[in-house]
């Protein structure tokens, strides 16, 4: 088991522990493309990516969009000042269009669950929180696909 | 794009096809390791699917499945004498527990949705069929992650 690490604060500590920490991302080339304080948004190209058909292989697509919500908490716990382990334990992908070029997937959280996350970690050792993310299509403006996905955190030292 | 390929007639086919059309298949080093004409057991590696917690990424395990649904389809249309392109529509994940070894994906499907595959791709240039896949836990006995997919097999020349 890796030694805990502290959470990136921003989006360039988090692409430095997304590459070093977890091998598939460095081997699809993500890069954390923005942030804003609500919306994480990664990227990748095609080539590492691609599938038999020459678009964007599905299992890539849905890694990255699990990526970015990973990536999201991190941030979000890093602000909160909270120490926990990240697990998906559910996620649904809906893909509606191939993806033909470069890969860009954006997480966020509908409403605002952070305060509450990070309370319920602090009291219960763990929580939970439902994030959505999206891959754009080559249009930059339709959604190619979409997920849904249940995170929880986990604090660290906790037996979950 | 690609070039239309064969469909594989047997495991050992179907590795080639999936390591040298999807680098993400090659990255992860994901074998064959069994075909008994229903379900098809794919395996990788931790090594190169692990993620900050020592254990396998979610998003390497949803791959894994969703390429075991992939490479069914492929030796199905292959049986089948069709010619198809295979594509993911949508998918859900349930992660039970962490996986901390080599990962071991299985997929199947209910019931026996084959023949009337083939011959709505004939009929219709499309079809659509449900498969389940999971992922064995270390203990050999339970399961890790479930995951329902759907895939659509689009006749090559037609236009989906």
């Amino acid at each position: 088991m890796l030694s805990p690490m502290t959470h990136p604060k921003n989006a360039s500590e988090l692409e430095h522990l997304m590459r070093s920490a977890i091998p598939l991302a460095r081997a699809m080339d993500i890069r954390v493309s923005g942030y804003d304080g609500q919306r994480l948004v990664l990227a990748a190209p095609l080539a590492p990516n691609v599938n038999d058909k020459g678009c964007a292989f599905g299992g890539s697509l849905g890694a990255l969009m699990t990526l970015a919500g990973w990536g999201l908490m991190q941030l979000k716990l890093a602000e909160g000042g909270a120490e926990a382990d990240v697990y998906v334990r559910e996620s649904s992908e809906r893909f509606l269009t191939p993806v033909w070029g470069p890969l860009h997937a954006e997480a966020w959280a509908d409403g605002e669950p952070w305060a509450v996350l990070i309370s319920e970690l602090g009291v219960a050792g763990k929580a939970r929180v439902e994030l959505k993310a999206e891959v754009v299509a080559e249009d930059g403006a339709s959604v190619a696909v979409r997920q849904t996905a249940g995170f929880v955190a986990v604090a660290r030292g906790s037996d979950g």
